[in-house]
């Protein structure tokens, strides 16, 4: 099941089907060469209200990912677990990878001051931040990530991955949160942003990342010429116009609600434990008694329904399942079905 | 100007059509991940008729080059110039690029013994072989081919760039060329193939790889994971169709013509040399006294016609303009476009 907001979805395509389809402009994006990434970052640095030399757009989070975990970590990286495994398989071959535990008693969540702690001792040039954190949804408010950031001003640099922060709010209001502010308060702040998650477009391989001037040039002095397609530059410039903007921020608002409301449903099946989450995802800690694997074939065989084992995730013990939230009215039929499968055992 | 069949491209966009548009299947491919990169190896290999393993499919050729230049090299690579300026600009910071310059006087042809005594003496780790050569689209037979990796069995690595091979023949048969058999030869070959200009989709992202297994594996393990996106993936499965399959064939083969017409056409205007190429290219020199930047411009603001200076290309010293062939009609249209403004100088 694809971590993503269907209605978004639903919401580029339809802008896609006008840009590309109707108005014949799809051959043009597929023939040409697409803009070279000094030119995108140059256009998409406006809608995102920061300056361009700290831009780096990707082919999808996962490239820069790989890069920085390839040439931007220096010797050794603190990486929270569980959490993406990209982190940590990507990691250079001569750096070393430590494993922060969040602590299960506190549900996957941090604690600020026993990880500034750790750090502190560890020592290390690059600490990775996945917030809301992948595959568990805990959610860090901006003001606990600046009193982790203050106290961490010594650590070379800071990767704070937000690839599911669309689906994080603070209040009521669920105004858009971005780390932009502290990327220009703190300046070992590196931003990454997945924007397959939050659009649904994780076909069109589309992400971006804020960095130093001095790392973003490293990077290209590397390569990274030509590295989006037609239809995510096609996309990109969506993000310039208002309409779009206005249109989506209704979409992901309704969304929130639909998956907080899905994870309420989910509570309320006896048997099963839902950890807070705040991206559109949730992990669930199922009874010892009931085997992830079987409970995952079950909702396949029976009802249709594709949702992931959580097992082979490092930092997870025990019987772990990660359910994305879809449709309201698919996310009804995964709630009766999962009921439906809880009675079998 | 693209460097890429138009004709290809009708081709590549009659199948998007039916099977992205008509069959409904965009939203599908743009809302999903695409596959990783070792299903696609699976998949795209029988195609090619490559053991899978032996196979990196990349975001563009560029990706590819990228990854070689910085990740397989190790200390010294040749280069011949004038070429792709990526073999040079994205060279590992502390590797060294060594230039052989191909001679005027021979047509920027390779002299195999010369080339070969040169290695010989500079002893790289790497030798590009870019085959045709851009920009000047002088070909290498696949004898002469051979001759030069015999003699250069102990270089580590012979990296051969086939990005505008479809455009080359042997003979009036204009079957396809490709070096898979030396690379089954020979294990110090990599094989790097760009799709982007004979199927005429440049925005779409898409090139390969042929190299050894371990290379493979040590890419792999640095990343890569879903590189591709949904569009070049749907491009992908078009090239395991038997019809379309045949279809290219006809299209690539009609297009060598247009190609070579296009050269013979340019050789008729006075004052004009072309260098022989068997790429869809020709670089053409102009008399000492006509500025290519002038001979350009004058093209396009009267005209409405791109070409491309070579003057910025390492290695090129005079008056170098590139052109690339296009639609039969456009090529008239620029031969008649550049007599008339020869005849101003």
């Amino acid at each position: 099941m694809f971590l993503s907001n269907p209605y978004a979805t639903d919401l580029v395509m339809e802008y896609l089907q006008k840009e590309l389809i109707e108005n014949g402009n799809l051959r043009d994006v597929l023939e040409h060469y697409p803009s070279q990434q000094n030119a995108l970052c140059e256009e998409f640095s406006k809608a995102l209200h920061v300056k361009s030399e700290n831009l780096f757009i990707g082919n999808g989070a996962i490239e820069i990912i790989q890069a920085l975990m390839q040439q931007v970590v220096d010797k050794k990286a603190v990486v929270p677990i569980p959490t993406f495994s990209s982190y940590y398989e990507f990691a250079k071959q001569d750096s070393q990878v430590v494993y922060y535990a969040l602590d299960q008693q506190n549900d996957y969540k941090f604690n600020t001051n026993h990880f500034i702690d750790f750090i502190q001792n560890e020592n290390p040039d690059t600490v990775i931040l996945i917030n809301p954190n992948n595959p568990n949804g805990a959610y860090l408010k901006l003001d606990e990530m600046r009193t982790i950031l203050k106290a961490l001003k010594d650590v070379k640099q800071i990767i704070i991955d937000e690839s599911f922060i669309h689906f994080a709010y603070d209040d009521e209001a669920m105004e858009l949160i971005d780390s932009t502010p502290l990327f220009y308060e703190f300046n070992n702040v590196i931003v990454v942003k997945s924007l397959s998650k939050d659009f649904g477009v994780a076909g069109v391989r589309l992400g971006y990342a804020l960095m130093k001037e001095e790392l973003v040039k490293g990077l290209l002095s590397k390569g990274y010429l030509w590295n989006l397609n037609g239809i995510a530059e096609t996309i990109l410039k969506f993000f310039s116009q208002k309409q779009f903007q206005n249109r989506y921020e209704i979409i992901r608002k309704n969304y929130i609600i639909e998956c907080q409301n899905f994870f309420k449903g989910l509570e309320n099946i006896p048997g099963i434990y839902v950890y807070p989450s705040q991206a559109n995802f949730a992990l669930i800690k199922l009874p010892s008694y009931i085997p992830s694997s079987l409970f995952v074939a079950y909702l396949l065989y029976e009802y249709g329904i594709y949702v992931r084992t959580a097992n082979d995730k490092i930092g997870l013990d025990g019987e772990y399942v990660r359910i994305a939230v879809r449709r309201a009215e698919e996310n009804e039929q995964m709630l009766n079905a999962i009921g439906l499968v809880m009675e079998q055992f």
